[in-house]
């Protein structure tokens, strides 16, 4: 409750500060007898590593992940998975100016106010490096969904103004794309928008996507735990994320019932089917079997170094030029984080789906027993 | 976790069918000395009651709340607050039909994969009825934000197509409109809208706007639990609910950094101000002690009565015509939804914020001592 | 988190006070199927029922459960189960007196430092009466428990100084006793002691013990919710209880490590054994198969009807004789409540033990596919 | 709940097994503005360290905190604090034997049941390491009950049959006890005891006892989580522990109300005191301003070297006699693990006992806005 634990059987705790020793993650509730070594994570972190674009910021940090426990011969043993990502990096003097004032759309007001007093190099607890606990928790889970069949994608849906036509979206073009967009043109235009705003010591914001593939009906608890509440919660939970939406979402408020109502039918195996799916996977908060699909809005980067106008602790109005080594856009950064929480919150009511019915307990007692 | 317990130290369990014996909440971490009688609860229900307008079903319920514990001479005791709303009418022979198909849009199938049977009377315990419960909480929640000066204010931002704009948005007018919408003219509009709908067998969606004035900065938990992630959670679990967004939201990913941030300033008497609020009054997950603004995308109401495709379990594909009296919007039976997620959240974490500092702490526990 | 919410997947949440409308529990988390009415509940809260023996109270209460929600055609169907009992007799004029002065060995004060004032009614929330909703609640989880082939036995074990000794021990003789004891000469033994004490106006203590027969080896979560520490806390959790030991519990304090070992050899048809059970079943906090044996040490009923000397408000030192009908031993009464407590966490606890093990987990969703 | 994870509001997470990469902890929930260094922390690890006496096994090991995150200047800054202990010696060699084989007493055979296999290194996650993750987390909780006023203080009440009399009873002795039993005759005779059981390759157990002082009345969450029930649980998911009681526990069993009621008085000054203290400073699960006292039974360590029978996992009856340094007895490094789980919990529930008032709630918010 105090923040920093997400997860009710599959369960994470995240430390860490930009500048402190580190970053880290215990997962606790990984079933025993998976398969896991650093070589299934360090690709996850690798993909929200900075420095590897112009696009991103060029500060150069490994963030290498070591396993510190939870694992035997190889395989999870079921006990807490404890990794840490040490920083290697913790020259706090590009950071000493800040302690003073408050940068516009940072947390550092919020955060003085909360607790009196900040961590002020780098943003501290509230900088974006805490998303790299999630991220290695997060490629735990999607080792867990894909032993059960079910694969989450993630990817940019829009940079700025630009957007990816539906009939353009490929997600083969995703992992080319330099911003994880799934259309070459769209891809090419967001990076001339990105360099454009650099320029003007300017930042954008962006749209992530998310889909889920393989996932089994049934999944989510009704009423306040609905699936597309706790994934809307995973979702908004990253810093930037300021709207989430399930399937056609805001859309679907402009639209009438018999537009948005997805029919069902049998195939011609027998199976039921959608012939739309403008719920996006999810009716009534519990999965339908059908695709599930989800978007984040991603504001514009905070750190900018265009003059901002604010205030420091000494009463004055002044004006401030963020230097330093910023990010002209996160949202590409942003893709395996959204993917990683979406991921963690899947195997947890994958998880809490197996008891909802009697007959599959009775079964599944029954079954160990012999 | 099983879906009907909701919050952390300010906790509410909701139960109940659509035609059941009736409907109830227990409200457990509601501290002593509030004063409360069923006169402080019963508005609200009242405001989510159906059939008082054109553009809501006619069917007549009278939802009249009973306190059945928690309460001595007047005032709360710390108790659980058990509260029931008992059915009045619970003759389910309009519902019998729909005992052997699937309602597009509805959570008929879902609950069926997930519960292997359902209580298919009304949609048992998908029913928008469900909410009856939330409300009345959410009524005892606003009375404790009220007594530390903090007010929630939700009403429907549009209807369709028809939307408010900023500049008519007036509180007053909300409270006149049958549609709960702050804008005599889109009201009116709005209307017109939903009766045409309504001749053609259709229905229509729309957007709750929710603003919270007097909220003290301060209050979220970092990462997992932002306040604007608990928000998120706590609306989009509001059944029709399709996406969330605070402060510009989705309007954010499309902006620049420039536009974006909010400049900070002291103003004539050393308080420190915002000179825009595009974050919506939560920083960091925090808040930032302006304005809270969330908005909430609601689906067009699942019950038409226009032919649908659907399945039956006899492995045919059939043509429906969903009878009965429904609901052509839904959108302003939400509001009070909405406001009431809102707050039960809101005074969750205010109550969670109590523990952020080891001074205030102190101060608590020795001031209480004298 | 506010004390009236119990459980993890397997949820209750009791409400109610002693001379208040009524008491009830919601159970949420139950899985769909099981066959319930109020028939296969109303005979455990008839075993707590007062006025039965001249060793209970002699008020009459006849707390008829009232199924409210969750069942639909007979069986459960996965939503909140409501179960109220309401009181028949709330004429509170006997407890008038009691508003003014704080009965020793009661929670009056605690009460009213914690809360500011208090239902002083029969003690409200800290009547012995709350535990009516505990054994609804209870009577849900051993019918889940029989459908897995596990079975919960409590007794008295001791009463005052007299004690059941190992080698006379019958369930079926606990069934006879009025005082759920199970050996005639120890019961009758009892009997005379308990007519002897209310004689002379005072009250006894005593012990119940709990045996849970078909329990699967691995259930229970390592570290801190290790199955003797969730049991320890849910029978600690009734009203009077002061002490709970598992196996040899204290007396293994006292004993040597060769004493104390169960040794293990495989029997006749290769199954593992354990020559004996010091361990109560349980070993790293996890079942290990065996019978599981705690015990829960019961004290006194505090309201006795001699001269006490307590305060009042009013600054004085007075004295006071507790008047009304009360039990002279809770004892009785309180083995259905401690095999309610247990019950409800060995349900819960053998929901979470379904996620141990991914292979289990695979097998769990393939199956489940087909 | 997957059960390395304890607390509501001050959370901790611990993680590591006995020859893995080492032993660790993350606290969430800790308030902002803490004083805190390794050099408070490492006192409370170095008493529960081996090597120390010949009454505890004669392995080295530094156990060396290390602070992680959480700590900004000398101050805790209200995120995660993660600390990581690492271990130096990690030689398996003498492990490899058990691998095949269940060790009476043990968890070995539990854990193989719920997850398949297990981590066979000195008993992996079921070691006695498991704890120093608590014992740094205590000293921390240690830290903010001294800034309340608030001592906590457990010591050896008892190691196999020798027993502290009441009246000689020293807090001062306990100190210079190498068993840390507060009794210098007691002391010197359970030394020779243990020698003697040393000798016969033997162990033995005790009892700790653990007292607080100056602990506020009104704290505990009534029903559920009543403090003494939470206590319970904290003390018994220590891993030898098989039995807890409060005051005066399984004693009160065999007393009567006249003899077990605590009377209430006015002292001169006004303030409301009990004569006795049978309850042991909990009533109805709430604080009541007296000192709380309570006791755990510790088996006798199950790693002897005198010969044992057991089973292999090749079917075969066998007889082991396990090697190694053992401690003969746990009790005296147990006494700050019990301290340290009190003081954990103490914390958590003050914190949750800031909510329980709406006039104090008040109090807090408006006082913050000066």
């Amino acid at each position: 409750m105090p923040g920093s634990v997400y997860g009710n059987i599959f369960k994470i705790v995240t430390w860490g500060e930009s500048h402190g020793a580190g970053i880290g993650v215990v997962v606790d509730g990984c079933p025993a007898g998976l398969f896991l070594d650093e070589s299934m994570i360090q690709p996850y972190l690798d993909r929200r590593k900075p420095g590897q674009t112009p696009y991103t910021t060029p500060r150069k940090e490994e963030d290498k992940v070591i396993l510190q426990s939870g694992i035997f011969e190889g395989r999870t043993t079921g006990s807490p998975i404890s990794m840490a990502i040490y920083n290697e990096n913790q020259h706090s003097k590009d950071y000493s100016r800040i302690a003073n004032y408050y940068r516009p759309g940072h947390a550092d007001y919020t955060f003085d106010q909360k607790y009196g007093f900040r961590d002020y190099r780098g943003g501290g607890r509230s900088s974006g490096r805490e998303t790299i606990g999630r991220v290695a928790a997060g490629a735990i889970a999607c080792s867990i969904l894909s032993e059960l069949g079910i694969q989450v994608h993630a990817y940019t849906r829009s940079i700025g103004p630009i957007s990816v036509p539906e009939e353009n979206l490929s997600l083969e073009q995703a992992k080319l794309s330099p911003l994880y967009m799934p259309d070459r043109d769209a891809s090419k235009k967001a990076e001339a928008y990105l360099l454009d705003r650099k320029k003007e010591k300017n930042s954008a914001g962006g749209i992530v996507e998310c889909i889920v593939q393989g996932m089994p009906a049934g999944i989510g608890e009704p009423v306040f735990d609905k699936l597309d509440a706790v994934l809307a919660k995973a979702v908004m939970s990253i810093g930037a994320v300021k709207g989430v939406e399930i399937g056609d979402g805001f859309l679907a408020a402009t639209k009438t019932g018999i537009e948005n109502n997805d029919d069902f039918y049998y195939d011609s195996k027998g199976n039921i089917k959608k012939s739309s799916n403008h719920a996006g996977g999810i009716t009534g908060g519990i999965s339908d079997g059908s695709t599930i699909l989800l978007r984040a809005a991603i504001k514009p980067t905070p750190s900018i170094s265009s003059t901002q106008h604010t205030v420091n602790k000494n009463k004055e109005n002044i004006e401030i030029e963020i230097g330093g080594r910023h990010d002209p856009v996160i949202v590409p950064r942003a893709v395996v984080v959204v993917e990683s929480m979406v991921a963690i919150t899947l195997v947890d009511y994958l998880f809490m789906g197996m008891t909802s019915r009697m007959d599959r307990i009775k079964d599944f007692y029954h079954k160990k027993d012999k």
